[in-house]
């Protein structure tokens, strides 16, 4: 039987080193007593800059998923003058933190990494009661935000990133002399960052996309998202902290309170912001994309919205090992109540007796599991209208599936359909988010590759392969490749390993920006441009393009990638 | 006097090395009688893949812009039928293509390259007819063109643009192992590219865009500029027998004949086409991207589209050299009759005496020059709008100008106002395109870096300085940083080096995806996009990813770039 309470051992790969201390029990969490406002000191407001957000507005409260019960904390919607001031101390806040070194910003990272970490044991109490996430997951996503406030740090102290080209003058070809020309990624300016739902530390108010954005030399503002306010208060705080400590700019960093739609679309509009990060649904990053795009000045948008992750099985590895694909799907489908982006939703099975019996273990096991708690009542609802909708789809048979009682409960739903059904209706492949999947039979190689060839855009594709299943097919990994950002062998999709050379994106809808990636060292370019100078004095040249390599980074010389020079 | 009709040789840095054949004349020009299409083997037909479009739609005519007459030709405008046809093979031939290694597509691009040149004499003769655009120009510009493609296939040779990232397997770490994970830079798929009216060639049928998409793997749907179907044509077919030549995939290049309303629409909005590199007005790139926001799967517009591209001089330099810099100035703003995206056309001046004797000295000069032949009437007719409605304009004062009397004649106009007037009222910044520009008196380095703060983005912004203004002000610096692509020092910013490090590019409406340049081995990234494997087995990966390095690339293996491993 699967507990959906049990996830924070099953994160996945939320590590980037070092890791270790994620998982430690502080001994504070064992005495803190968790009772109002006042011992978590809580104010409720924003944070603009180095001030507090009004208190005018009318307040909200965040609610208990799993009870149902209001919070008893009040929070301050941001006001369009709080608004309007964070986002002009952040274009403030451009000029000097543009300008910082990377050792700088790397201390400043680190720093903010070391102030989460002394808030850990007001974390782990109040993320469980607003997400009704366990205490081991926020252990573990606070070891996976920490983790990633170090990569970055260590990345922009190492330096390299900059990807710096110099190509030298020739003062004296025909017919014209070339001239020196220099040039660099530098932040495009503030950016406004939307917390996750369901990454309440790692994808949120300190998390991949501020820190890629304060690792590029961008200031932040971010939206916290209303279903966990308190936990973003805490974490925005440890951020504010952290940019006093290292002596940066008022502005550098704020937190808004609010929903997207009042604080978030002013947010976007504002002329000082100029990219914007934000991982939620498909509904809410085209209201954003929209709103950008009609600016006078349109910037870019990097929304990770939605994405099915279709796993392949092929015959050789049913035949092999269908058991164990079975136990690990189950485990993956339900991991995180299922609110994971890299839920496995769609799963390509070949047709035949075996498809069967995999199909009815993989029922069984999932028919065991007790459901869970939704991160919040609206998430509930819309998987229960989508797991409707599809029960009563003639073409689907449902092989497990029954409905939570409490509202923001939600419990497995499996559904079964052939390649041919989803040929011919494409709704079929529509997201359920939530511990839902969809088997499919296809009945040959060229159906399976016609069903992914029709897919829209998704962070991830699996092949689940048995060296019978060898050599694997060309066309397969050329029909994932087009579809996908990431193709898996012999894994399940959820886990999102932090490393250099992990790709979190995919093209039109898994992200708004197919050329994007929003984990891995990779999430920097998102928030920088090239900018060139040509036959500029020494002083006019930032350091990583003066004469001599002063910072001893690599750099692309006329052509050649070189520490020397 | 300055003559519009020998920019043969101020084109600028149009070289990448070897460039020395460009200005080379062929016996056979002089021999060469042009005549009809018989002799130039125009079909008029778009050429669709490795087949003829259809003739059945109603043919237009060139116009030979110098002399307002209709060139013999007739050129038929690709049918529904052509556009799908030409995407679809796209598509096909994406398959084949997109795994063909660095060496063969490097290949390809030097046989376009070979194919072009051999093609220079019909080039030569009939670019000017089209274009108005003088013969020593059309033969830099085929250099350019030529050296582009090299560059290319240079980089596509050498296959360190793939940014390959490999991270290690750590099977024992706790609590989750670390999965092998590796990245590269793929192709995003089929690119429709639009030919610009200002660059026949370098931006054109076989330009900076096009050889940009062949080298990251895509194939390219080109629209012929309708301005010149001609000089598109036999550029096109050298394509085609480069193709043929190098065994490429059928479908890899295709040339749609048409505007961009009736035949580039549908082309970006089939869902075959998966980016768009275009460079032209604003008008036509916004709508371009409006098509391409509205698909179901929305992709990427890299549109050049806007620039005025300020030149700041500052008080010594006036003072010092006032005179040398009038004169650069007339050759820049008058360079191929002001019809480059990167004409200065915004000046700023210290106010005082110095200012006044420059703009008389700079008004004398320009009132001299005889003006010239658009490329077509569209725009003249434009250029004439535009310099009546600031002739008009009461903060405006005009000190040089006088229309052209042939109806694709223009004529330089030079106004004059101050940045109190400008920073009043900003659609004194509107763009002029064609040989024109504003002298505008600043009263304070303040003043001065609140004008280039309230521009829109641009291209390039210059900086004109003598030792006495040293040390640079970093808050000018700072201020072009924010709006430019690329920041020069006492040069003028016609003449765009294609070079590694080169930035063609900037904020909106500068180009649309400020993050991207047109011009340099930058331009690549474009039509690129991240893909990592996880876990995958030698087989279904790509060479620039096996174990052990095949290709001997640069690559970043567990944060450290190296060609070992």
């Amino acid at each position: 039987m699967f507990d959906f309470n049990s996830d924070g051992t099953s994160l996945g790969a939320y590590s980037y080193e070092p890791h270790r201390e994620h998982r430690c029990r502080h001994p504070i969490l064992r005495t803190f007593k968790y009772t109002s406002r006042k011992d978590m000191d809580l104010t409720g407001t924003s944070l603009i800059g180095f001030s507090a957000g009004s208190n005018i507005s009318t307040p909200f409260h965040s609610l208990n998923p799993a009870t149902g019960v209001e919070l008893p904390e009040e929070f301050y919607p941001a006001s369009s003058d709080d608004i309007d001031r964070a986002a002009k101390l952040a274009k403030n806040a451009f000029r000097t933190y543009s300008k910082t070194s990377g050792a700088d910003r790397a201390r400043f990272l680190r720093t903010i990494a070391k102030e989460i970490e002394s808030a850990r044991a007001e974390i782990v109490i109040r993320m469980p009661l607003e997400t009704a996430l366990p205490e081991g997951r926020a252990n573990g996503e606070l070891g996976r935000t920490i983790g990633q406030l170090n990569m970055f740090a260590d990345l922009v102290e190492a330096g390299n990133w900059v990807d710096a080209r110099l190509d030298s003058a020739l003062p004296d070809r025909a017919p014209a002399p070339k001239p020196d020309i220099r040039s660099m990624q530098v932040p495009v300016g503030p950016v406004a960052v939307f917390g996750a739902s369901n990454f309440p530390l790692a994808f949120s108010v300190a998390g991949g996309d501020t820190a890629s954005a304060l690792a590029a030399g961008c200031p932040v503002v971010c939206v916290a998202h209303y279903a966990h306010p308190g936990v973003s208060e805490i974490v925005g705080k440890a951020v504010i902290r952290a940019a006093k400590a290292c002596n940066m700019p008022d502005g550098v960093f704020s937190l808004l309170q609010g929903t997207g739609q009042e604080v978030g679309v002013p947010l976007v509009s504002h002329p000082a912001i100029k990219a914007v990060g934000f991982t939620g649904s498909r509904f809410g990053g085209l209201a954003l994309a929209k709103v950008a795009a009609a600016r006078k000045e349109p910037i870019p948008v990097f929304a990770e919205m939605s994405s099915i992750n279709p796993v392949v099985v092929l015959p050789g590895a049913l035949a092999a090992r269908g058991s164990a694909i079975a136990g690990g799907l189950a485990g993956s489908v339900t991991m995180g109540v299922g609110q994971f982006c890299t839920n496995p939703g769609l799963v390509l099975l070949p047709e035949g007796a075996e498809a069967d019996t995999f199909m009815a273990s993989f029922a069984g096991q999932m028919d065991e599991t007790k459901g869970g708690t939704a991160l919040h009542a609206g998430i509930a609802s819309a998987y229960k209208a989508s797991t409707a909708s599809k029960r009563a789809h003639s073409s689907i048979s449902t092989l497990v599936g029954t409905d939570s009682e409490s509202p923001a409960g939600v419990a497995p739903y499996i559904f079964r359909t052939t390649a041919t059904s989803l040929l011919i209706d494409e709704s079929l492949t529509s997201e359920t988010f939530g511990p839902s999947t969809m088997l499919v039979t296809y009945a040959s190689n060229n159906e399976l590759i016609e069903v992914i060839e029709g897919l829209e855009g998704q962070l991830t594709g699996t092949i689940q392969y048995d060296p019978s299943d060898l050599p694997i097919s060309p066309d397969l990994i050329s029909a994932l490749q087009a579809r996908v950002g990431r193709i898996l062998l012999n894994g399940f999709p959820t886990g999102v390993e932090v490393c250099h050379s992990m790709v979190h994106g995919g093209p039109f809808p898994a992200t708004s920006d197919g050329r994007s990636t929003s984990v891995g060292t990779g999430a920097i370019y998102r928030f920088t441009r090239s900018l060139c100078f040509q036959d500029m004095v020494a002083g006019g040249l930032p350091a990583e393009l003066k004469d001599g390599n002063p910072l001893g980074i690599w750099r692309t010389v006329n052509g050649q990638l070189t520490k020397n020079n």
